[in-house]
Formats: structure tokens, sequence, C-alpha cells
């Protein structure tokens, strides 16, 4: 293992949270709040070392998978515990754990929160809040491959442990251009949602916050009771940036610089198809099963697919207790949070790609079991599926389920229901922030054991990161000499 | 399709369905119950029916995996519509819907009941009831082919559509050998079982309901609390025979016929050992969990290892009402629900062997992040396993995944509680019977709708065959001519 070149950019990972953590310290100047001295404290502190720590490149270039793994894994562990140091000085989170819990959260772009009242915390913290999930929702190291002149010929390795989905596509040929595309098409959309929230009256504040936590698909929200107390115009407003969030990327990308061929192209993405079909057809099931309770089909038809958009894009915001609603509408709520978004997208969750590829794969092998001898290739967007991502794509289910069910018997041991346990699983992994009853939309994470909180954390570091570069950390052969 | 051969061996199925029908045709004669001419016009019906089907011999012999399929799927449907009969004409199940409800709970060794009172029921339906599990256990066609000279050249599709687990070893060259011996030792077990019983004062008739029950890890109890008011000895020797039952048969077979190397190899099979040490290891966990409720060590470890076993062998059978454990109990025994017995047992579930594979494809898959280039082969008894077998496991446990959120999302409809609903599905497509809170082991299946009931009955009948013989039938292409 080659600790050199890790601890190097582990520098600049410390130098990236202290530069970005300038911003709460400004919001806190405008509104004179003394907490923000905290803030400034860690961010010159963060902003020292990473300087310090930078200034010397390591001689040996040796950079291979094992490296990328560690670096990844534990720069979002080391950035959610700088982030989390101001939050307890400034006395807004006192129990450090709590304060790591929720930075991890915000990272991750979970948005569960051990706040009871979110609206006591000081606004620097709120913005910090909320912008951890802007930071996390593209990838920190997205942004420095496309910010920094780094060390060449590993940045591949790097891309692969932190995208999500189940095969990482090169948009243009150099990794830090396509970098610079996707952080471009990130900011472009977070401005233009800014913008209209402000345009539909949101304060400008609460306009600045939302905009960040939609754009990473967080869902950490500055009101106790997240979105309900705003008008029926912004909540239409987010749902539809949520959706926006949850599509691929490469979308944006062909339907922007892409030329003829290339634009037509976008639509015709399989997995955004899907996407939007899935997500049309939940919000319509659910706006029926609800009308009883919501009394006109405008208010069903706005809580549904406002709340099919916040599970199925992993963000997390609430405008109604789906707690509260039929089984019918609960149970698609808890299946979707295992769908996801798209891969390539600031959402979480298994993806819709990987699901579109396990229901082709069930499909090939019913029919294989009809004609054992006939091989068809199962594809996507027209193309042929490499053998190796189809055998990923299922190992990831395995994978997720293991994690899943060890997850569980951890969090069963505080003793919460049945529910509680599964849906806080469900909810953390998949990074969506609210589960069931406990931890429902009204609810939050504070009564769970400090145990239960370390093992959240870790899962959504894990659902962030797509599993590998966290559970690599518990192989032995990860830390071995050499081999 | 070639549908004479499938008429032909549908015609045994149903004499042989007939056939088994004279063992509660005695009981009631024994009992003096007039509910057993109900049980004779059925059963003679049955033989008619049977003998005249099977007069005609198929002259096509073309037999593929297509009609393999559709012949075990369609088999187990007619049996089980045969077998509800009686319920319904004597009375006891007035409902034909949950007639047939509980022969297929009964075939496939789930053991869930849409009875509100068992007492109530006559001697020849409680035994009937009991003994679908054991024909249900080993399989019909694995009997079939035990005591049929069967058209040759085809019984391995038959035995590998019917046979749990991810790959199907032949013991001996000939597969009717095979299945003779699979018999014999089910049969010797079963008798066993009974003698030990008997011995420990259980009254006869129980003696025989609770054997037949066990040994195809089925579930139906006789008595309204299941085994609660049996005595401890005799739950014990339930228990163990239980955990018997779920042993890979292949194990006996080393150890009853195996010479010298074989004969240590049974205690070698790494199933086998897995199964053993999850056993007692969940049984240890919850023994310390419950403490607490029993008051004492011989009684908690008496419950917690009845359930552990009763769940991991997807029997069914209850000591205590599980539902009201602490969480962490509840949430292992749910888990174990999924893990199932040992492939080559009469136990459901998903197979201590799948799992075993997919741990390993996981560490494998974690491997290989770390060290990309090296590939190293996954071996189950040493000897290497291959990957065809486990790109099938995993596929077989994404289609099992769909299946199980498809019926969560039917039965969610119904509108009883997420817990329910989750459980009542686990229950079913593995095997088991009961779940928690309505269908737990106080409860029943009898309030949900009949929608719900037939996705129970294709789940538990799926979970039996191991999905794929139930999933063909929808599959346009089953029906294809000539393809």
């Amino acid at each position: 293992m080659n600790y050199g070149i890790i601890i190097y950019i582990l520098g600049w990972v410390v130098f990236l949270t202290g530069s970005f953590m300038t911003l709460p310290c400004i919001c806190a100047a405008i509104y004179q709040e003394q907490q923000g001295i905290y803030y400034m404290i860690v961010a010159l502190s963060a902003l020292l070392i990473g300087f310090l720590i930078t200034r010397k490149k390591p001689k040996n270039h040796q950079f291979f998978a094992r490296e990328g793994l560690l670096m990844v894994g534990s720069s979002w562990i080391v950035m959610s515990m700088i982030a989390a140091l101001p939050f307890t000085l400034c006395g807004d989170i006192p129990f450090y754990v709590d304060a790591l819990f929720e930075s991890v959260s915000g990272f991750t772009t979970t948005g569960a929160s051990i706040l009871t009242d979110v609206e006591a915390l000081c606004h620097a913290s709120l913005l910090w809040r909320s912008f951890t999930h802007w930071i996390g929702g593209m990838g920190v190291f997205v942004f420095l491959l496309a910010v920094l002149p780094m060390v060449g010929g590993y940045n591949m390795h790097i891309m692969r442990a932190e995208s999500p989905g189940p095969s990482v596509g090169k948009l243009v040929p150099k990794v830090r251009d396509t970098a610079k595309i996707l952080y471009l098409i990130y900011f472009g959309l977070t401005v233009l949602m800014m913008i209209i929230l402000i345009i539909a009256k949101m304060p400008v504040f609460d306009a600045i916050c939302t905009a960040v936590g939609t754009a990473g698909t967080g869902g950490f929200g500055i009101k106790g009771d997240s979105m309900a107390s705003y008008s029926p115009l912004i909540q239409w407003i987010v749902t539809i940036f949520m959706v926006l969030f949850g599509v691929n990327f490469n979308f944006y990308f062909f339907l922007l610089l892409g030329k003829g061929r290339n634009k037509k192209n976008a639509f015709k993405m399989e997995e955004v198809r899907w996407y939007i079909g899935l997500f049309i057809l939940a919000s319509v099931v659910i706006s029926v099963n609800i009308l009883s309770m919501m009394g006109s089909y405008s208010e069903s038809i706005r809580h549904a697919s406002f709340s099919v958009a916040t599970v199925m894009t992993t963000t997390g915001f609430a405008t109604e207790d789906f707690d509260l609603w039929p089984t019918l509408s609960k149970t698609i709520l808890v299946a979707y949070m295992f769908l996801g978004a798209c891969a390539g997208s600031t959402g979480g969750g298994i993806k819709v790609s990987r699901i579109v590829l396990v229901f082709k794969m069930v499909r090939q092998e019913i029919r294989s079991f009809i004609h054992p001898r006939s091989v068809k290739t199962i594809t996507l967007d027209g193309k042929p599926v490499e053998k190796d991502t189809l055998r990923g794509v299922s190992v990831y289910i395995c994978t997720f389920s293991v994690l899943f069910i060890v997850s569980m018997l951890l969090i069963a041991i505080d003793g919460f229901s049945f529910t509680t346990t599964f849906t806080s699983v469900t909810a953390t992994i998949n990074n969506i922030g609210p589960g069931l009853e406990i931890c429902g939309p009204t609810g939050n994470y504070a009564s769970f054991s400090v145990l239960s909180k370390f093992v959240f954390m870790f899962d959504m570091l894990a659902g962030r990161l797509e599993l590998y570069p966290l559970l690599v950390l518990f192989a032995p052969r990860m830390w071995k000499k050499n081999s």
C-alpha cells in the first residue's frame, strides 16, 4: 500500500473541505451569528493542515485499485469528521457522535437526522448541513479531478470508486474534462433551481438551502415540517427538480452538447425511460390510493408525486407523513427506496439501470429454462451488456442483501419494532433519510443507540460509495504487505 | 409442446393422489367418522380417472425441458385441487379457495393455515392435512420415479425441476435407484421418529401426524397451540428431528451406504457444517435474548432452539409465540426464514448452500476489487464450483427478490400492517407457515382477501418448486408452437 500518495490526496480533501466551509462563515457574517467563529476556526485549521500536507509531493507514484479504494473510503470519513466539528463546537449538536451522524448523512446525501428541532439551529449550521449534500452529491473526487492537475494515470480508478452505477462511461476522452462537464451541469441546474424558487416567492436563504439539498438529492430540511408549509407551487418545483437530479447526467450531456444523433440518443436512454415510467406509475397508483385521505385530486397528485420523487431519487424531503398512508402506498414507497435513481445521477439506491438489468437477467433465465440451448445476449440502449457487468450487478445485489441483513440484526438489538428496524436500514443504506414509524417523515434517528448510529453511518457511506470502498476496509487482504 | 405425454403423467399423478387418500379413509373407519365417505368418493374417483388416463400410452416420446417444467407445475396444481376436495365436501373447510390454500400449503410443506380452530376438524382431515406434507416433502415425482418404470431418458429433467438446491447430484448412476434410496431414507427416518414419539408417551394419532408433518418440514399442527402443550421431552424430540430432516439427504446416504472415504465425506459436507453451525449460533443468541422472559435456562434454550429449528428448516410448528419476543430474536428468526435448510432436504427457503455460495461470491468480489487481476475459483466441499452454477445462484436470488417484491405489493392491497405484509410473504414463499403479527404463531391466514390467498398459493408453489416451474407458466414463449 502506497500510504504516501493517500496522505497527499487526503491533504487535498482536507483543504477542500476547509474551503467549502468558508460558505457557512460568510453566512454567519451576514446573519451576525457568533457561531460563525467556530466555523471559521475549523475552516482555517483545515485549510492550513491541508496546505501543509500537500506541500510534500509523494515520490512513489504507484497507484492501484487498492490505493483508490482506501483513498475514497478514508476521504469520505475524514471529510465527515471535519464537517461535524463546528456542529459540536458551536453547541448546535453537543454530542460529537450525533454531529458525525449528521455530517455523514449530509455528505452521503441521505438526509437522516438526529435533530428533534431543526429550527433551533443557527443559519450557518443550516446552510452547512444542506451544503454537505451538494458536495457529496456529485462526489468530492469528481470535483478534485475537475479542478486539480492530479498525478496522471489513476484518475479512472478514483472515478470508478466514487461514481454510482454498474459501469462508468467516459463522456469525453479525458477524465478531467468529463469531471468538469459534470460539475458544470450540476452547478447550472442548481442555480437554475435557486432562481426559480426565488421567483416562486421562497425566501432567498430557504431557496439556497433547498436548491443545494435537492441537487445532491440529500433531504435535510430547514423547517421542522420539511417542505409541508411551503406553497403548492414550490412543492411542485421541488418535485420536478428532484426528478431532474435523479436523471443520469449523461442525458443532459447528450442533450446540451451532443450533435444530431447523440441528441436523439438522450431520449432513447433506456434507464431514463424506465425511471420516468416507474415514477409516473407509482405516482398514479398512490394518488388513487390516498385520494380519500386528501380530499381533492390536485392534493393527492401533488403529495403522491412529491413522495414518490423524494423516495425514488433518495432525496428525503417530505410534504406529508406517508407513514399514515395506506399499506399499499407505504409498501410501494419502501420498494422504491431500494430502486433508487439513475446511475450517474446524484441519487442513491440500487439504481434503475441495475434493476432493469436484473429484470432482463431474470427474463433470460426463465427463457433459458424453457429452451436450455438458446443463448440470447442481454442488451441495454441497444448495445450488448458484457457478461462481467451482469455478473457484477447480480453479485452487487447479493452483497447489498448481505450488508442489509447484517445491519438489520445489529439495529434489532435496540429493540424497536420490526418495521422501524427494517425501514431505518432501508432509508440509510439507500441514502434516503426518512423510513417508517420512529424514523418516519415526522420522526428522527435521535433515539437509536450509539452502536446503531455507527451502523447507520457505515451503511450511509457504503450506500453512497456503492458498497465496496467501505467493505474492503474489513478485508484482511487489503492490509497485507506487498500482496 | 407434447401434451400427450403431459396428460399421461398427470394421469399417474391423479392415480397416486387417489391411492394416498386411502389413508384418511382408513383413519375415518377407525374413528368411525362419517366424513370418511367423502374421502372415499374422492379417492375412488381419482383412482378411476387416473387409471383411465394412464391406459392410453403416449405415442410421441418427445420430452424436453419445457415439457418437464409444465408437467411439474401442473401436477402440483392438480394434486392440490384434488386434495382440497374432501375438505370442502365433508364441511371441514366450507369455502373451496380456503381448502385449496390449505392443500397447497400442505403439499408445499408450508403449514400456513386459514383455520381458526384446528381442533374442530375430524381425524381424517387432520391426518390428511399432515400427510400432504409427507407427500410434498420428498416430492411426488421422486416417488413416481422410484416406483414406476417410466418412459426412459427424461427422468433427470423431472428430478431437476422438483428437487431443491442449486445443482442436482445423482447419488448412484441410475436416477431411479437414487429416487428409491431417497425415499427409503425418508420413510425410515419418519418411522423412527414415530416410534420415538410414541415411546415418549405421545398419543399414537398425534405421533403419526407429527412425524409425517416433521418429515416433510411442513408444520400443520393438530392442536390449536401447535406443540406448546406437549411435554418438554416431546418438544426436544421434534426439535432434533426437524434439524435432521433439514439436512441434505446425501449426508445420510454417505453415512449409511458409503464406504471408507465416502463415510468421512459425510462429515466434511460444507453445507451441513454451516447449517448446524448457524443453527447453534442463532439458538444461543436467542436463548440469551429471551432468558429474562423465560425464567430458566432450560426453558429458554428449549424454546429458542425449537423456534430456530422450526424456522430454519421451514417447518413451522410452534411452542411459543415468538411474535412477543424481543426485536433482535424476531429479526434473527425472520432472517433465518430466508436462509432455509440444506439443499436436497425436505426443507424450503433459499437453502444454506446457496447462501454459502453467495457469501463466497461476495468475498471473492471484494477481493477482486483489491486485486483486480487475481482470479480465484470458488470451491464447495473442496471442489471448484462451475461458473454457470454461480451465475444460477445469483440470478436465483434476483428472481426471488423480484417475486418477493411483486407479491408484497399485491398483498399490501389488503391494508394490513407493513410487518404482516412483509412476513406473510416471507413465511409463504419460504414454505415456513407462521410469520409475525396477524399471521404469527398464534394467528392464521383467514383474514386475507381471496386475491391475497391466490398470491400466497402461487408463492408457496413457487417456493417449493424453486421458482422457475411456476414462473415459466407466465412466459409467452412457453406456449409458442414448435419454438
